[in-house]
């Protein structure tokens, strides 16, 4: 067991590597050749054109000005200066919310700290019982947790109120939160300026019809079912092999870019490559007119598949986005069920354009059931028995088996450097790869599951990473051995003993997470500001590719940050907080600098850095509520296992409330406050109509509305934003001038796709 | 254990027990004075009018037709004649389903019966375990179980392929009958005649508003954010005092019809009474005068309170039934949330005028959840504790205690004779009472939890009995001792061991369970069928009260089948055959005889007995059909623990597949049938709306939803039956004369209570 000394170096290590990375950020990303990679947000909105700040040409790539270097840390007050609102508009609700996560760690954890170290630590210090007991090494840490409380002693009914007091804290901020950001949600759906989705309902299962084509089966139904509010409907298209297509022909305009390029540096020896695969066989033939032949069949190609699509009737998907005339016609479609039988006719808000994920949009309802049987099937294998084919390719994986089955490298693996390496480094090899692809696994699963939107399939991945985590990181670490052993001991167990295994080595592992606090949530959050991976593909690509203005905005294209995994790790350091608040409360001060850390850190990255590709209006708050709800259940019950070793079973009764509180905590707020995030009531779709029918009597919404449901690839290879278009008419910090070059940017993309390269 | 012959001859005294029952039956349902006890819903529907069949006086009274009795069972095939869509209009598909639930039996266990005897047995039966064990005392039955069978025998596969092929059977059978009542609940409602619930809504939790009265509140907020559909609403009254005035009227009327009665037949004596408590102590009055007196003095109190209850604004609870133009308009604000703070302006159907539970219409959200959660720490501590106030009553309840409580009787008690009985008597009467309060009790907690309907608090009840008939009479008949001993032992048992310590000991219960089956079942149908309490009490009530037809109606009311009570038997009875059906196969025939018994004996009471208070369109099947999944999951589960017992260890992954089969299967069904019993979808709505504009154009619905929600105290001691008239003018067996002779009676009846008596 790790002494405070110990700890404390580590402690040091830790920041100082936090420093160091926050130094090295400092110091990149004053170099204006980072700018795009530090600052792409201000880029994509149009606010800096180039990094230029003096005349010479030297400091296009290098900060010569010294006083920049001394106010190195000047980006945090920067990044808090930005009021919420203005962020709201600045970077999305979604992001202004995630931010709010950490800033709730902190309204939750600071006071917990400052009651644990001021009433429980001298309790715990007092208690004498560590150093009583002879031939037991024990470090200062210990002697400041439970563990130093002698068993049945009446010092724990300290422990006890204050579990009480810190559920009661945790529960009185979660709602105030939930509250805060219902209200937040509800606000921003009533400022949103007119956006396609506030007037279109995804319609799935349409029933096949012999006798009418899909659009007019959909037309004639809800003209017929809402005849005063049906306005327009648009189909969708099968567009997989098409968007194939495109995405070939995109890859092949890279290759021809980067020929291109080369080509135009070193004119005098035009560019080879070969025809196999990734130019590595084949025969050899001119590289840039390969490329330009090539890209000229695609397009060809891409031509015909495209009228094919639109002519076949068989391309169109027994799905439809419908729009009615008003927010509150749409708002009755999609809270209602259209038709007797609860499979076809579905309605549901339609999810924004930009966020609709195309590839789901039709699935009967037989095989969604089926599927989400399967993946649940799946997720549990793979919760609790990763471990196996893991075990099963690293005993593969060893020189022995690498020589057997690859007999030709045998003189090189036997050489003793490399032997060493292959040893030190191939048990570990398989585990870190399955690590890398897990997030990619589970967001696959969830496309499996059939959700039709980005959003909810990010929300749906990351409820299975916590899952993972919970079991795998933190009952891993806290109990040795894998998942399944775990859970084959516990099968085996009877239900109070499960609570009491884990809550007795709790105390003891407490040393272990707070070096893992540091490891993993300091140093970690400042790898995130310095962007290390980003930074060398941006000048990959600005050397080798970029050509245009536009290529160069492509290859800076930070995308969004990743809820699905971020989320998860974030509900990791609270159930972290919470299960310790009790038991070892010097782990507190650890968790409280995280959120304070990465809190500054994240403000910073979504005020500079991350660019949302989608809008959800925080739609996964109630999910956020709720897996903090259970992360505090789990703590009340290792708590209560805890105290029964310490023979304070009397306590049971009274800990035994606690779940039962917060369940029904849970069950209310969820009845206050998670239709907000589910439902457009009618009240307020009816208040917007009515303003805009006064503001704007005029309006041509079908025209408006006519093709913001279009499949991507007819638009040409990336999405087109016709609400950031939008948002950035009303928004003073856009010059009007950026805007309409961004969007003839945009349309003269499309035409280069249509027409052909 | 019990052996075949002990069976046998157990299975003889039943049969004959409920022979002797048909045959009372037989013979007492013929006498004509028993008419009104045994077809009472023919007088209810007005197609008997006097059981009068032959001239003679006394043949009023007894049937002295001898043939009639020779057919003594011809009331079998009788009950069996009516096809169901006429069974529908006559009894009300609540009723018509709800015997669908004994079909339901027959259809799942005649075919496992005959699989089982088929297969089973004899696999069983030369199993040659038992004979080769010696010093074990063994019976027949146990011959044809499971328990023949030497652990971890090859033969124990049939068992398991058994198990797969009685699921995959009951789930067959279970989808059909989801869909058969699905499909007949949509066609009910579609061929429903014009109902006041059709249009109406029911608003609670309407905020206060402090510059407006809730009617106004009400009326502005549907005229503006239903601009299109809104028609007219009815505020609610809390009419609970004049509610209270008016029943206490009604006993007062009672007594005066009695003294009267009484002074008719012998006018020399004039009753006298004593105005204290029943009638035990107080001065002695005239009782005809006096209870003129007092009703004279209740009719004006019941004046002046109805006419504060109509004038004072406070009197009006925060709820309405708000009421649209269209089914369209109702469909679609009964299934949309209408504010942004999801506990205010709450919609839901309205349930049908008869069915209103009054009481709970005003209930604020926080206080709905705190009382739902006081509820469920309630069922809890009622379904595994309740034994301890009861063994506290039993000690106190011996003779000892009473002589000490009250010593004059000690005399009285010391008599051998009276001692004896005391003795023998009191130590289960503490458990006897509860047990018949055991409904009330429920049904009371189901009301506390605020449920705005009676049909949704019939059902609320039924789910609370089932739950404590699981545990109690399942568990606890298997398992020796309390339901809060299994818990405890539960508690400190692997969640592994659970299923083995429940199953190991099934097949030994099984004798037991088939004596059950006969005397609860066999006998306890025979004895539903006699009507021996109602019979009694009509006769009492005809002697002493009755003194007008319409008395002789209300004397002769046979109520509702209580579907809280008797839907959770039925499902134990499911779980029997479950459980036993691969275990104990004989157990199989018992099952189903008493379900074509029982099937048989509720045909003939729901067509010629009871009479529904309220018509909930079969709304109870999702909940039957999850507690039947939940008996199958259970049945599972416990199969799982005895052939686990049986070192059949290799079976558990394929048994284990099954209750995750079962619950994907539930889910499916759920999403597919459940909607049809909780929404009305829009497409039905409007092609109701579309006939009836053209069938009725200048129909005045306003004028017809009027008074349709009025408290029934507005309209005289009972609930008016508007839809009843409805339904009977469009019934041919129904003649028109006798509808106006019971209507104007209605009318008289409310004109007696509203101008005084």
């Amino acid at each position: 067991m790790a002494s405070l000394q110990d700890i404390l170096v580590s402690a040091a290590i830790n920041l100082l590597t936090a420093l160091a990375f926050l130094a090295a950020f400092a110091f990149l990303r004053l170099q204006p050749i980072n700018d795009r990679v530090y600052f792409p947000k201000w880029y994509l909105k149009g606010i800096r054109g180039t990094p230029t700040r003096s005349g010479a040409f030297v400091s296009k790539f290098v900060n010569l000005d010294m006083n920049t270097y001394l106010r190195f840390l000047n980006w945090m007050p920067a990044a808090l200066k930005m009021p919420e609102p203005d962020l709201i508009e600045h970077a999305g609700m979604d992001s202004a919310v995630y931010i709010r996560i950490y800033l709730l760690g902190l309204k939750i954890f600071v006071p917990l700290m400052v009651l644990a170290l001021v009433v429980l630590v001298p309790v715990n210090w007092t208690g004498k019982t560590l150093e009583n007991i002879k031939d037991l090494t024990f470090s200062n840490i210990d002697k400041l947790s439970i563990s130093n409380i002698p068993p049945g002693s009446i010092r724990l009914w300290a422990h006890l109120a204050m579990a009480y007091v810190f559920n009661f804290w945790t529960c009185y901020v979660l709602y105030k939160e939930y509250k805060i950001v219902a209200k937040m949600r509800l606000e921003f759906l009533a400022s949103e300026n007119r956006r396609p989705d506030q007037f279109t309902v995804l319609v799935r299962n349409v029933p096949p019809d012999p006798d009418e084509s899909v659009s007019e089966h959909v037309e004639h139904f809800f003209c017929v079912n809402h005849p005063d509010h049906y306005l327009t409907h648009q189909v969708v298209y099968n567009a997989n092999k098409l968007a194939n297509l495109v995405a070939k022909k995109k890859s092949m305009q890279n290759w021809y870019t980067y020929y291109h390029n080369k080509y135009e540096k070193n004119p005098s020896k035009r560019p080879n490559t070969k025809t196999g695969f990734w130019g590595l066989w084949g025969t050899r033939v001119d590289a840039i007119d390969y490329y330009a032949a090539e890209i000229e069949k695609l397009s060809e190609e891409v031509i015909v598949e495209r009228e094919k699509v639109i002519s076949d009737p068989k391309a169109i998907v027994p799905a439809a986005f419908v729009s009615f005339k008003s927010r509150w016609g749409t708002a009755v479609c999609a809270q209602t069920q259209q038709s007797s039988n609860p499979t076809i006719w579905l309605t549901e808000w339609a999810p924004e354009p930009r966020d609709v994920y195309w590839d789901n949009l039709a699935m009967p309802y037989v095989e969604l059931t089926i599927r989400r049987l399967l993946m649940t099937v799946g997720l549990f294998l793979l919760t609790f028995f990763f471990m196996i084919p893991i075990a099963f390719v690293q005993s593969l994986a060893n020189i022995e088996g690498i020589e057997k089955v690859l007999p030709f490298l045998k003189t090189l693996i036997e050489m003793p450097f490399i032997k060493s390496i292959i040893q030190g480094f191939l048990p570990g090899i398989a585990l870190k790869i399955f690590l890398i692809l897990l997030p990619t696994i589970l967001m696959t699963m969830s496309k499996i599951e059939g959700y039709t939107s980005l959003s909810s399939l990010e929300r749906r991945s990351a409820g299975k990473y916590y899952l993972f985590i919970l079991v795998n990181v933190f009952l891993g670490s806290i109990i040795a051995g894998t998942a399944f052993q775990q859970l084959n001991s516990f099968l085996h167990q009877s239900p109070t003993e499960i609570p009491k295994t884990v809550g007795v080595s709790i105390p003891m592992k407490a040393t272990f997470f707070i070096t893992y606090i540091m490891v993993d949530g300091w140093a970690g959050i400042a790898g995130e500001i310095l962007r290390l991976v980003p930074l060398v593909i941006f000048h990959l690509k600005n050397t080798f590719l970029v050509k245009t203005e536009q290529d160069r905005d492509q290859a800076m294209d930070p995308g969004s940050w990743n809820f699905a995994t971020s989320e998860p790790r974030i509900q990791f350091y609270f159930l972290l907080g919470f299960v310790y608040a009790v038991v070892t409360p010097v782990l507190l001060p650890f968790i409280v600098v995280f959120f304070a850390f990465a809190y500054l850190v994240f403000r910073h990255q979504i005020i500079n850095v991350y660019d949302q590709t989608y809008e959800s209006g925080a739609a996964f708050w109630p999910d956020v509520h709720r897996r903090l709800i259970t992360c505090l259940i789990i703590s009340q019950l290792l708590l209560m296992g805890l105290l029964n070793t310490k023979k304070a079973a009397r306590s049971t009764p009274f800990l035994l409330a606690l779940p039962v509180l917060t369940l029904w905590f849970h069950k209310f707020c969820k009845g206050l406050f998670e239709s907000a995030f589910v439902i457009f009531p009618l009240q307020n779709a009816m208040i917007k109509d009515t303003l805009e029918r006064a503001k704007e009597p005029n309006l041509d919404l079908k025209g408006y509305l006519q093709d913001s449901y279009v499949h991507p690839v007819f638009k040409g290879g990336e999405l087109e934003r016709p609400q950031v278009i939008d948002e950035e008419e009303n928004n003073p910090l856009v010059p009007t001038k950026r805007t309409s070059h961004r969007s003839s940017n945009h349309g003269s993309e499309i035409g280069s796709d249509t027409a052909g390269f």
